[in-house]
């Protein structure tokens, strides 16, 4: 946790939160993991800084004041936007509920703003009903992976159940104006670097796209690109290729 | 598993085992695990054809020739060297035990030929006393790895409990003729790209090194280099650091 996210629920009043907003020093309590983690992890005495970030908001310094056997008060002035996100949309095919929670950590960390979970052939159907879907499951890691990227803004999660309507319907307005790129071991091409344009960037389940679907892709556009000759897993390649291309 | 990878009790006898390093075609039998994986995520039947390797050995096809109920029978050709290792040594600071094991799996996979687990300020010590050091600890996720990357070289694993007198007595030596770069959130250096020429790279632990760390690496020639604002966790940072510098 490289910074602590604060919430609604952790302001006493609309007040303080209105004041914390305008990036006045505000007094917040803290219980529970993050309570934990300043004490346990950070060791932080009274007087000691933290970074600290509103939900949706600014990014600044926290003052640990007082610090009790379950909670802690610190004092908080933020005052400075959260980092840049990456140009980018990530399509990326439905992984297992486990991996899929890596990957929306690495995408909250990373500063990826938009992520469309697609369907595709090689996705398990019961991937579908997995509680990490819910939107509580897909908080929690989204939520961890900001207070590791030290970023306080939410990507967008959205879910396509059906990859031929998706692409029919949505996809060319969705790619409209960016660079689209599909990730593939077995493509020739190598994936470009430190791209300076936007990107729409389409990901395959393990064992990746099967040909109708690369041929669906290639139709909007998209060029598969890829790593090298050794498979990565989605948990891998997703910064690997994050990391490339900007 | 992109390759299924053989290892000498597979084969029945010696000269079984040298024909098959010769490049002849050989039958050998698979059970649990491997033949699971074959059965269940490959849905194989007779006749498919697999990429097979043999753990220290070359590459090449594999075909069904019969599939029981707990094991399958292949017949073998294994007549190509596997992917080249990138030009990379990697310190990296010991993290704990559940991010070591998928650390060398993403190791095994990206084709580093070496690793050495050392210690820092911030590596808990009770992670030096984890199973996941011991050879079988060690060799598993390795193991996996390689499958993923259809590799057949374990990666060379060293550990270094006591920093200062590894950086003092063995770092120039093995740091000799490569590019020496330090991961560092901090850094101002961007991490450079596309490198041609072998690197040794030093990854801190999580939290980082300290700043006694940082000197004792930069009197080492060590350059500090980041992947931006946003830090990232050891199991990200390295395929991301991979996938930058080659």
């Amino acid at each position: 946790m490289n910074l602590i996210l604060l919430l609604d629920e952790d302001f006493d009043d609309d007040a303080r939160r209105r004041a914390c907003d305008a990036g006045d020093a505000v007094v917040v309590e803290l219980a529970g993991r993050r309570f934990r983690h300043v004490r346990t992890v950070h060791r932080a005495a009274p007087g000691r800084e933290l970074a600290v970030g509103r939900l949706g908001g600014r990014v600044g310094r926290g003052v640990v004041e007082t610090l009790a056997e379950e909670h802690l008060t610190l004092r908080v002035r933020l005052d400075t936007d959260p980092p840049c996100k990456l140009p980018l949309t990530l399509l990326l095919a439905l992984p297992r509920p486990k991996v899929l929670r890596r990957v929306l950590q690495t995408v909250a960390t990373m500063g990826v703003p938009r992520v469309v979970l697609m369907n595709a052939w090689r996705v398990e159907k019961s991937y579908w009903r997995s509680s990490a879907l819910e939107p509580a499951g897909l908080l929690e890691p989204l939520r961890l992976g900001l207070e590791q990227g030290r970023d306080t803004i939410l990507p967008v999660v959205e879910t396509k159940r059906l990859l031929v309507p998706f692409c029919r319907d949505e996809l060319a307005a969705l790619a409209a104006g960016t660079r689209r790129l599909l990730a593939h071991p077995g493509a020739n091409a190598p994936c470009p670097r430190a791209l300076d344009e936007p990107v729409t960037l389409a990901l395959g389940p393990e064992g990746g796209f099967i040909e109708r679907e690369l041929d669906l892709f290639a139709r909007h556009g998209f060029a598969a690109v890829s790593l090298g000759p050794r498979p990565l897993r989605v948990e891998q390649s997703v910064p690997a290729l994050l990391a490339r291309l900007f």
